[in-house]
């Protein structure tokens, strides 16, 4: 089942999950001017990085948007970028966040687990209801896919929604959520002990962390946050299960940390790999590997 | 403002909102073998129903996963078909039912109101919180864009998580959307009395059309499920007022209609405006007009 390749893979490489939320600002000049189309900058850019990463990263992230905002040659940059991921045979997560009624979700599902836009994981958004998962099911089923349900997200915003007081329990709505993904996982556990259905919880709230923990013992997680956004190395360690379960995303904070290197330009790709590196340090010294 | 120019062409033209929702198998075999690529499949199918519907029509709406689905070709299909309605200066709703952190949804404002993607209008999702809204408003302060966010689905997994009760009130979930969106919407009104910031309200759910519609006075509803999922024009008059203040989503019940005729492939777009007419004509003797 692929939750156990990322399991495996986590247990080798450690929890980094690289955010390839790739901005064209982000991308050095010197770079851009060595290709034309846009679809080349992205993909070049993001070969790179990867080329100097992959041996200690378990999975690679995608943002969707980042792609789509730069139209269909914008979105030829994130075929081209999952097409190489999945050559090397690195795992991606489309990070989609899709969310739509049945017929429109297997459309979705047909859009992201075949075809061209084919990746390994997709994010999901619950707010239509379970059985606008119901499409993904029969691939994650074959043991090849997987998805991550958002349940308490990263932003400010995530007080408004996940965190309503539902009735009669008085329990935040994220574990109405939460509570119904673990019953649909149990079918679609790997032998790691975790589900192929897991679920998309932010690093920068902590107070609830070891709850959420205990409550999802065989939830695999997503967790963004760390970083840019203000979770550390600590805070999102809280999510982790002996070093496992989880993976933590970090987007800017790689692919840009060239930005604070004179020499950054010529560099970007050996500056995200020290990033990675510092970042799964700061990671490990706290989860007490 | 936009939605003073929808509802000036809902005036005219009725309630009636096409959904291109074009799948392949729903193309007629003449006209799928006529051309080499998909995106001109999906074009000139979408291009013909508009042709002969515009008259009769206030919005279309695309439903992007039936082109993400097929990939770049497919998305270059939606562009095509976006341009063209533009072009004609017809009003187009993007249905992508987005919704990220507001960096991210930054990239998705980007994509679908500025570029290649450019619609009037799109749908968006609230899971995340109401500061995912914040980077499509500037679009909306302008005059030039609006949105619909989604309140209350037309699916049955709808009772999942939007009529979870929430206290302290007991109030359903979706009411706490919406009452939210009300707040921030009445700085984007248009002369017509109704907000830029719209709602998406399944036409399925008939109990609570009355106060729906009398809660959310200024709010104008994008309503999907009428025919094929069950709603009669019946149905969704409740959520409309003086026959204004929404518009009704049909796709399949609109552009497969000619499978129900022996010269159905030959005059599918004819037998599109017959199924505009009859649905038109369907809401309006409910409405009283």
């Amino acid at each position: 089942m692929i939750i156990d390749r990322l399991f495996n893979e986590v247990e080798k490489k450690g929890n980094v999950c690289v955010g390839l939320d790739t901005h064209l600002d982000y991308i050095p000049v010197n770079l851009k001017e060595k290709y034309q189309d846009i679809d080349e900058i992205l993909f070049e850019f993001n070969k790179e990085i990867i080329d100097k990463t992959y041996d200690l990263v378990p999975v690679y992230k995608l943002q969707i948007a980042y792609y789509e905002a730069y139209g269909i040659k914008g979105l030829l940059g994130y075929k081209k970028t999952i097409e190489y991921l999945r050559s090397i045979k690195k795992i991606t997560i489309g990070d989609i966040k899709r969310g739509d009624i049945s017929s429109t979700a297997q459309m979705y599902a047909k859009a992201h687990f075949e075809g061209e836009f084919e990746v390994d994981f997709v994010t999901l958004n619950p707010y239509l209801g379970f059985d606008s998962l119901t499409p993904y099911l029969k691939y994650i089923e074959s043991g090849e896919k997987g998805v991550f349900v958002l349940l308490r997200t990263s932003n400010p915003g995530a007080k408004d929604i996940q965190y309503l007081k539902v009735s009669p329990k008085d329990e935040y709505l994220y574990y109405i959520v939460g509570d119904k993904l673990n019953e649909i996982g149990v079918k679609y556990r790997g032998s790691c002990g975790y589900s192929s259905i897991g679920a998309v919880v932010g690093g920068t709230h902590i107070e609830e962390a070891k709850e959420i923990r205990n409550r999802y013992k065989n939830m695999f997680f997503l967790i963004p946050g760390y970083g840019h956004q203000g979770a550390t190395g600590k805070d999102v360690s809280l999510y982790l299960n002996k070093g496992n379960g989880g993976v933590i995303n970090s987007s800017r904070g790689i692919i840009t940390a060239y930005k604070n290197y004179k020499d950054g330009d010529q560099r970007f790709a050996d500056y995200a790999r020290k990033a990675v590196l510092d970042m799964r340090e700061d990671i490990q010294s706290e989860r007490g590997v």
